[in-house]
């Protein structure tokens, strides 16, 4: 299944549009293409609603939100709904930021394929939360289980929590990945790829199976590129690498390991 | 003529006003300051058509085209044209947008030393075109060459075209570079990067020389980097490093072959 | 003194807030991530000045400055201010710019902690330049010593000149860091880092030694990634690995040297 899912990216490259962070864009497209698929990164009202027409899939991350992007997002999500176009919401640091945060809640109505986030981000979505610190989660997804299940149950999308351990559930079935390594929380963006990768999938298959298999992509690489690496620096440069070079079922068999 | 066009590069040092895609404007940046020029890149209506004053010569990228490009960009350009620095325009993702496409057929008013695209960019600008995907082509330069001769006639720029083979013409001269990697479509920002790299050739040479010689450098490049690398990632890092290091005479000899 | 500011950095993991430049903004990221602390880059009017309450230090540099960042910096400055939140200054190509150069001189009634900038910049900001090129120097820190000089009793900040020999005063003690490598002029973001690094120093110690460990830190640094790098690509790539792994004793060792 997970095998699947990242054969079909490679084979389609299906158009990602991306509204994501100015701090982590160059690095999302960067992995898009890695992976095999193509990015698109407007995000003005007058243009991005228009090219998401051509989009297979969406990503809307709410980190480093620019005035451009928060105007942007929302005509752009409601576009991607009407069309049956999957999108992805990543609520970045929601909790403390003042714009945001309403934000993400309002864009829960526009039906989001998969909801991505740290657990700190989740259990803020989810209303039980007591804020991150910026960007960093200040729990583990464990801590967040039992609201990603309420969330998923009240918004028909599979939540996805990131972490050492990465919980999946759509409220009926649950998955976790235990691959992965430190060092994608010492480098910038990686959240960010996670929810690209995560459109990427979800544009070739069904929403749990796509987070699912964008999950594991990520962090079975991310074992590869560390084993690369002399620090955070070149463990960037061989993730993308990585994401490119690994075998789909080698993934299959080490994130069920 | 391409070794004594890079040498020159490399001597004076151009300052290079970047007005480009946020997704890749690091990229860019770095690209510039590898091959031996310096970069700039603010965008404001406010600031840019001011510091333009300072540069030797102008890229306008319309890539992820955010609001204050849109509105630094067209007085930018005026200004630019009235001191007689050279500038390119890289109408990236013309077609569907509705912002870049009139804006980039407006700017062709402003007298753009020279056009760089790809080969769907090349066709729509030239009104023969129905789009490409995102900032993807689905045409090969050979398809554009005829707009492309006629892009070139009509606005008085030379035109270059990117693809497997990269065409260049002023509408009476034209070459071909062979050169390159298929690496370069796997990483973001390789298309920018060859719009500033054209743009700091075209401070120190005349267009057609500028377009020919910053093609054959990028793509001569790549190919060492290609060499060096185990992935997109590492290539782009190595494509920086083969900026910088590449021999002009070799790059003359390698591009013509 | 310098070495235990570096491990306070990595054992406390500040939060530092980074309004900076769009080009380097993901570079600085990852550099406040290699060196053990934590990024945060929100720059909007409506969210960067409630974000600045979480974070332990606050940077605001003007390269690029976009519309979003110049609303929301004076906010967010004016509230680092009144929580007592140690902020560094870095005036990015004061002189030509016509919004910048007028904020950087308001900025100052917000009492930066560190002004952090090349010669020309600091002789810019002091009232007695002429102007850089963009956001190149066209002088070295000893031409701008007198000015730093007076700038540091005028503000009662610690001013920074960056370049071949690095400078620091506070208008009483001076020091200066000879460690470094010309690479680090080849390749975007380096001073902003440095901007950064001094802001994250400053969440732990007083600004003096702050402005001082954070130089030494990225010039010792500068020379190992040197040491393993094939050109400015892999420089910077080495530079992030170099910042996470350097001994903080070796760094004082040689600074000093």
């Amino acid at each position: 299944m997970i095998a699947d899912v990242i054969a079909a990216v490679r084979e389609r490259a299906p158009l990602v549009h991306c509204l994501s962070a100015a701090v982590s864009l160059n690095f999302v497209a960067d992995a898009v293409l890695a992976a095999g698929a193509r990015p698109m990164m407007t995000e003005t009202l007058e243009e991005a609603p228009v090219m998401v027409q051509a989009a297979d899939a969406l990503l809307v991350n709410l980190g480093t939100l620019s005035t451009d992007g928060a105007a942007g997002i929302p005509a752009t999500a409601a576009r991607a709904r009407e069309l049956g176009t999957p999108w992805v919401l990543d609520p970045t640091a929601v909790g403390l930021a003042p714009v945001r945060t309403p934000l993400a809640r309002h864009l829960l109505t526009h039906r989001p394929a998969v909801i991505r986030g740290n657990a700190s981000e989740i259990l803020n979505l989810a209303g039980a939360g007591t804020g991150g610190r910026g960007a960093d989660t200040v729990h583990v997804p464990e801590q967040a289980a039992h609201s990603a299940h309420l969330l998923a149950l009240a918004t028909h999308a599979v939540v996805a929590v990131s972490g050492a351990r990465d919980l999946i559930t759509d409220g009926e079935r649950s998955v976790a990945v235990t691959a992965g390594h430190p060092l994608l929380t010492r480098v910038t963006g990686t959240g960010c790829t996670l929810g690209a990768l995560t459109a990427a999938c979800a544009a070739v298959a069904d929403p749990f199976e796509a987070a699912h298999a964008a999950t594991a992509w990520l962090c079975v690489a991310a074992e590869d590129a560390a084993g690369a690496a002399a620090g955070p620096g070149s463990f960037k440069v061989a993730l993308l690498d990585a994401l490119a070079a690994v075998d789909p079922h080698a993934v299959e068999e080490r994130a069920l390991a």
